[in-house]
């Protein structure tokens, strides 16, 4: 089962994705519409203030049926009091009433800047002008991939075909206000295999905690991050060989998402091994690939392989002997290893340069001190992020 | 008692800053040396991963007797093994030798790179030239200042003169690589007072967890911090007024540290009031000051309030309504709250504007939720970060 990143048409499901003018010109709506109803499972943000459409959407999946998803970028509806959660809730019944489908059947996302309140009336406008225009074919999933984005710079999206024929077909945004703790991000993914609600959220809960639970880009943890997971029920499909493309899927989206993370120009695989034990593998994972002087020593190519001894030497509650630690840099034949015995080696801190200039930067770090095991993504920091969000609302 | 940023003469103490080579041509070893053994106190990094010269330095200050102060910058000589230790022995050793000290009496600190071997040729020559260049006036306190300078732009330094005439004078370097947690940076204090070393020990607790362990530069903990404070013992010394003063030339130091921070344009003082305990007001206060979204934001001066409401809802463990949540921006008869229920008010929010563009911004986050406080200080995050960051060892 290969992973493409490619769009393909799930039988069961138009999308659609329109500019109802939220900020400018470009597609700011959109939605998925399924024939009949689905089964359902979604994860959302563990941030305390969720938005609106996370209150709302919360309620609408707690049953395992939807049979819709209506999404707009620019404005994320969060921190807007009542109003905004009414916002949410009748942007489901505006769309509900145009395409005869219960409000709580639908669930509604939105993502852009946090705090300001949004327009109803373009919203309500624009649920006629999207139920109006959906389809099939891969130039409306499209519309929807794209009218999801925020600073991302392209769609996002990805598909596996099942030996036995089943596809699942995921869309997703990223970009900013990305870190590992739960669903993190917009990920909308759709099946037209048979898998009831309970099997979708057992399936979905694995496959986040393998691929966007383990992704970073910038340690805030955004106040909307959703993932839906709907199945058609089309297809007869095999349980086992389902979980293994979706956690496939997931970390294909994922890879993707932090790719494309602001500013991004590299992306970071770690991986912590020989850690006493999972606690503590991952705040080891976490503590070095959130570092921000890791990231723009990566981001440099600078072999500042001290950086990552900092890095480790700060997660304080689990000391690790320093001539336990082993770095290696890179993969394969060119695999550079360095650890405190061996820093007076200059040529091996140089062999790390052209290893730190590749697009994908990969790192293990060997802790010596039992079995357990955690990998991450991240990407390294660029004075695009910055740039990028200095100025975010202006 | 009034805190001034200038430097002064303080009985007892000689200092002095040469440039030995270990870079460029730039002061890069200094020395603080007092006429006879003083009481002494020191705080140093929780990093696990501590300097060689943190190792060594521990030990020294064990008895709570020093008498001098040896750093260089450019090499941090942290994970540099057991030949690393070695050349912290032996500096003490060779700077002993030459002012006829005992080495268990001198505190060594490094400070720069982190992973590269350190050139012992040069620190041995430099201990003799050190001590044929120490002096008791402003101009060899400015050159220790300025020899113990990474990448800071400026030395920095402030003293303070109490009621009954004691003097404290404290030099401080800071820059990357600080985040709240214990003593951060190199800060090196010394006063006429007759204070003992368990006195010492008990104010210099108080004064750095009010002052160094509040600030944050980038959330990344250096192995080399240290805070060191040693009394010469001439003046009768009123215990309280000292404490007072300690506090407040701490607070002053740590402030300039946070305003030199790498890249930052801004000092952000960031009060959290309303907590429901001590515990949790920290956390907030550091999820807060510690966001890059928080961070940009205020370095691009924009108006994003709703990143505020993000960075205090991502501390999962603690959360409070959103109808308590008040963001108070500024300070005096300018100032300006925001809440859920006023953010459709595009005027108030436009309000922000001048406040952040301000070189010392005033945020209060009040959480309604019990009677805790409590006060932090960081900075913004520019472009200049990262780029001074990028290529630090190239």
């Amino acid at each position: 089962m290969k992973i493409s990143r490619e769009l393909i048409l799930v039988k069961g499901f138009r999308f659609g994705g329109v500019n109802i003018g939220l900020k400018d010109e470009s597609l700011d709506f959109g939605g998925i519409v399924a024939n009949s109803p689905c089964s359902a499972a979604a994860l959302f943000t563990k941030n305390n203030f969720p938005g609106a459409p996370v209150i709302v959407g919360r309620e609408h999946v707690a049953d395992g049926k939807l049979q819709a998803i209506v999404v707009n970028s620019k404005n994320a509806n969060v921190a807007t009091g009542v109003a905004g959660i009414e916002v949410s809730r009748n942007t489901c019944r505006w769309l509900g009433e145009e395409l005869n489908i219960s409000p709580v059947m639908i669930l509604p996302s939105s993502t852009g800047v946090i705090g300001r309140p949004i327009d109803t009336t373009k919203i309500r406008t624009g649920c006629k002008i999207l139920a109006n225009q959906l389809g099939e074919e891969v130039e409306y999933s499209e519309r929807f991939a794209k009218a999801i984005m925020t600073t991302d710079h392209h769609p996002k999206f990805a598909h596996v075909v099942l030996e036995d024929g089943t596809k699942i077909l995921g869309i997703a945004k990223g970009a900013g206000m990305v870190e590992p703790h739960m669903a993190t991000m917009l990920s909308y993914i759709v099946t037209d295999g048979d898998l009831n609600s309970n099997e979708l959220r057992a399936a979905l809960h694995q496959a986040v905690n393998e691929s966007f639970n383990r992704i970073s880009i910038d340690t805030d943890t955004s106040t909307s991050d959703t993932v839906v997971l709907l199945s058609a029920g089309y297809k007869k499909t095999d349980r086992k060989d389902f979980q293994i493309a979706l956690n496939d899927l997931c970390c294909d989206l994922a890879k993707q998402i932090v790719q494309d993370g602001e500013g991004a120009t590299k992306l970071i695989e770690l991986k912590i091994s020989g850690a006493q034990d999972d606690k503590s593998a991952l705040l080891y994972a976490k503590s070095v690939i959130n570092s921000p002087l890791v990231k723009t020593a990566i981001y440099g190519s600078d072999p500042n392989w001290g950086r990552f001894v900092m890095a480790i030497g700060k997660v304080f509650d689990f000391p690790i002997p320093l001539e336990n630690l082993k770095i290696y840099f890179g993969k394969g034949a060119r695999r550079v290893c360095l650890d405190a015995e061996h820093s007076e080696d200059l040529t091996l801190v140089e062999a790390l340069r052209p290893l730190l200039q590749a697009k994908e930067v990969f790192i293990e770090i060997e802790l010596g001190m039992g079995t357990s095991t955690e990998r991450v993504w991240g990407c390294d920091l660029s004075e695009g992020y910055v740039a990028e969000n200095a100025y975010y609302t202006t």
